[in-house]
């Protein structure tokens, strides 16, 4: 079916992609506006954020993108399994947070744990997904003029040809945005009814679980972990690493550590580090415990119906490895220098299915960079440092470098924090900081009200690094990560200079303006 | 009593504060380290917001300022009275709303008018506001220090003559820094029992009140009367320009604007433009209704046992006119330079004593380039521009031009929205912004979940404006104001390399990053 002379509206693509995904023998979409027998610059394998931005990318410069996805929908797995339904997840838990901590207090009635049901946000989250895929279809079609070919998977013949949809196309170059799927640890009892990961959660859950225990510590165990938390489903985390002491994060600042995992067991989850998850145990073929080598070497069976597997993902490289001989590293990612191109000439990679962090300003500008060098830029794209951030119940945001990073790298390193430490001040029921979100918390459980630093070397008079556990920041890091990071970078004075929205939820701005007159700079 | 060679903690501190408070005759507080019979470089009458961060900026530079504030606490109206408690209702008021439309569905109980009360907020806030004055005396003494009299009215003897606490204070300059008070209009009834303004609201109100008519459309109605309203307190805005179209508010965007106020009607929540309050009238003493004059030019009687004052603010300037004859202009505000130096020679004024926005930004700004001209440094402030923001039950934010000043002062203008407005396309169903605070609002009542506006001029592709309704971004706008203001701008290619934080509560960075790839910029 090629809709390519039709203007299905937002409905409409709703409908067709619903009927795409309850029916395995459905016929693929097709958009095609060029003329798809001739080259085109590349074929973007894979419509998710980085075939998509890519693709939208090279066709705004006048080059010839076409994106082939396996869904009937563009996006990936962002908004169909992962990075939408987890904030959807994270909202909820905070909120939960909240009317948990003010149960019958203020406005807040009793908390009733029997209404927070993970099943139901499931189910929310599965009714709603389809409209911002048909949104995506719409938008890349009417708005960027994207060919594509939907509901079809991609065949790669060689490093110039891939066929899809019963049809050949042609390009100068292939970019590979399969993506990456949870990859799960070799432990006996996997396969019992109750094992989940946050593909088959959102697909697969059928039934409400009463406690869990989510394997691995990474990002998506924290966060989901929190979730399930604060439904009232009582958490334990078995994680090998201390939480955020992971690898695949970086920066994170021992202070921020320890109030969010702190914040995680003062809400009554079980956060085990150094333990190892030895085998998931069942009964009639569901879960009933897991059993865990603790730190200590002793093991524990630790009774739960519901066992989340955040043990990280693994980019779908297997085809690109048999037909193209492909380099892939020792983490089974494709190897690429900084124009995304990998080992092939005319082959590149991009997103999850190389290495760096798994989020979504790589994926989207490594597509970008990979297209801009399609076209003749000479482009690097270096994502070596880039802000993050986690929810727990929080959010929790940083960029930059840690203190103990700064200690080491510079002589001279003072740090602006709120609350601040002052020896023989209760500072953890201070009310600061407060703002969007945390101005209830100040005012009744202080000790929750979040906490924020900024890492300045009183030489040069430059922000290092910034940190922040709370609400309404996140965005704001974005600008920091520019700023910091800019050859001239951000002082202390030209910080202390801007003109703050107040209450704003990161007090770096006024914090700053009351060091910033210091010819030698002192902590805040 | 002076407590200079003591150091009270916070619990002290506090204690402190609450007796000066309650006892009319108790003493003024002195922290007085320095020589106080010699010259100070600046006696700051008023240790608001623009005192204190002008003192502690001065005492930085290694100069000799001196506070002087009739509370026995530093930091002004602001936490006292204004930006905190305001920050905590509307915090309040976010969340009501939500429980209100999710009343019965998910996780959320139904919904309990009865439960949602403004006097336990305001007992909330009283019984909690001590702490933060505490911070700031015990962070003013021991981390900035700062000299200051507390609990002290300061009287203006001559331009380089202070008396205060029966002792008399030389300084080569006087800033002033006394703040303003809500103003009311000349109408009958306003003496009647149940009429308030936000500083009465939080001293002394003692009922709770089951409706409300708001007199004035300033920001303060718009964000207390989005508070009553939530509250189940059924909410009249009697205005007489449209709302958010007051000379205060530059920069409205009118598609920002209506999103604003028809999402202040959606939630019930009548507001009466072109309207004009004629009377108050009582029974027994107490408020029982307000006569108001439409449009039309009928006059009805609109029931209520409160009435709120929205009618803005006007400075404390009489000691300084009486005794220095300074120049005020026809706002009641001191006439100050670039440098906040008034008309008497050595005499600045700051804060809300002069012109610009009662904000935050400006009031501590203005007390710092007081302090650096004093000290030698050459500094003007230029507060003509910058970014702003309101809560009513969103937070809405705003910087640099908006659609229409764009289209005036350059030919070509594009717009970059979320939702777009697309014709034939229902886009106001569409789940689409959505990041923190709007995820559940997409998912279920995506008309609620909020707008965004990037406005572009096509030639230079600078950024020249970007608005926002939602959560979680007004903290970004603080660094978008200093990246459009800066003198190179902020194009569109620039931000779309930015690295956001998906899902970015505004959608800027991506959205930019769709188009950049445009030799032509077009609308998205």
């Amino acid at each position: 079916m090629d809709i390519h002379h039709q203007h299905p509206n937002l409905l409409e693509w709703n409908e067709l992609i619903e009927q795409a995904m309850v029916d395995p023998s459905s016929e693929p979409i097709l958009n095609l506006a060029e003329d798809s027998d001739g080259e085109y610059d590349a074929v973007f394998i894979g419509g998710g954020a980085g075939g998509r931005f890519g693709a939208a990318y090279m066709k705004a410069m006048g080059g010839r993108p076409l994106i082939i996805d396996a869904w009937p929908f563009l996006g990936g797995s962002c908004p169909h399994q992962a990075c939408v339904p987890h904030h959807l997840f994270s909202e909820a838990a905070e909120e939960l947070d909240r009317m948990k901590w003010f149960s019958g207090q203020l406005f807040f009635p009793d908390f009733d744990a029997d209404r927070a049901s993970i099943l139901d946000l499931i189910h929310l989250f599965r009714a709603g997904r389809g409209t911002a895929h048909a949104f995506m279809n719409w938008q890349t079609k009417e708005q960027l003029d994207v060919d594509y070919v939907l509901n079809a998977h991609a065949t790669i013949v060689n490093s110039t040809t891939v066929s899809a949809a019963g049809r050949t196309f042609r390009a100068r170059n292939l970019v590979l945005g399969m993506g990456a799927r949870p990859v799960w640890p070799d432990i006996p009892g996997l396969d019992l009814h109750g094992v989940h990961d946050f593909v088959t959660l959102v697909e697969e859950l059928d039934y409400e679980p009463q406690s869990c225990v989510i394997i691995g510590g990474s990002k998506v165990a924290m966060e989901y972990g929190s979730f399930f938390h604060a439904t009232g489903c009582s958490t334990t985390i078995v994680s090998r690493s201390a939480l955020m002491r992971t690898r695949s994060l970086h920066h994170i600042d021992e202070d921020l550590r320890l109030y969010v995992v702190d914040g995680m067991r003062k809400r009554g989850m079980t956060v085990l580090e150094g333990a190892h998850p030895v085998r998931v145990n069942g009964e009639d073929g569901r879960v009933v415990s897991v059993t865990v080598r603790l730190e200590s070497g002793d093991e524990v069976d630790i009774p739960t119906d519901f066992v989340f597997m955040g043990t990280g993902e693994r980019p779908l490289v297997q085809q690109a490895q048999e037909v193209l001989g492909i380099e892939i590293n020792d983490s089974g990612r494709v190897v690429v220098d900084k124009r995304m191109r990998s080992s092939v000439p005319g082959v590149y990679a991009i997103g999850d299915m190389i290495d760096g962090p798994m989020e979504m300003f790589k994926a989207r500008k490594s597509g970008v960079t990979a297209a801009r060098n399609i076209m003749g830029e000479d482009l690097e794209f270096d994502f070596s440092e880039y802000p993050d951030s986690l929810h727990t119940t929080y959010e929790v945001s940083w960029v930059g470098l840690t203190e103990a990073e700064a200690r080491e790298a510079y002589d001279d390193v003072i740090i602006i924090q709120m609350p601040p430490t002052v020896k023989g001040l209760d500072t953890e029921h201070l009310p600061l900081p407060c703002a969007e979100g945390t101005m209830l918390y100040a005012f009744s459980k202080p000790e929750l009200s979040g906490f924020q630093k900024l890492v300045v070397d009183a030489d040069s008079r430059r922000v290092l690094g910034a940190h922040h556990v709370g609400y309404g920041a996140k965005d704001a890091f974005q600008y920091l990560d520019y700023l910091i990071h800019r050859p001239e970078g951000l002082t202390i004075d030209t910080l202390g200079w801007m003109n703050e929205l107040f209450l704003n939820p990161e007090h770096f701005v006024q914090l700053s303006r009351l060091r910033a007159g210091n010819a030698v700079l002192r902590d805040l």
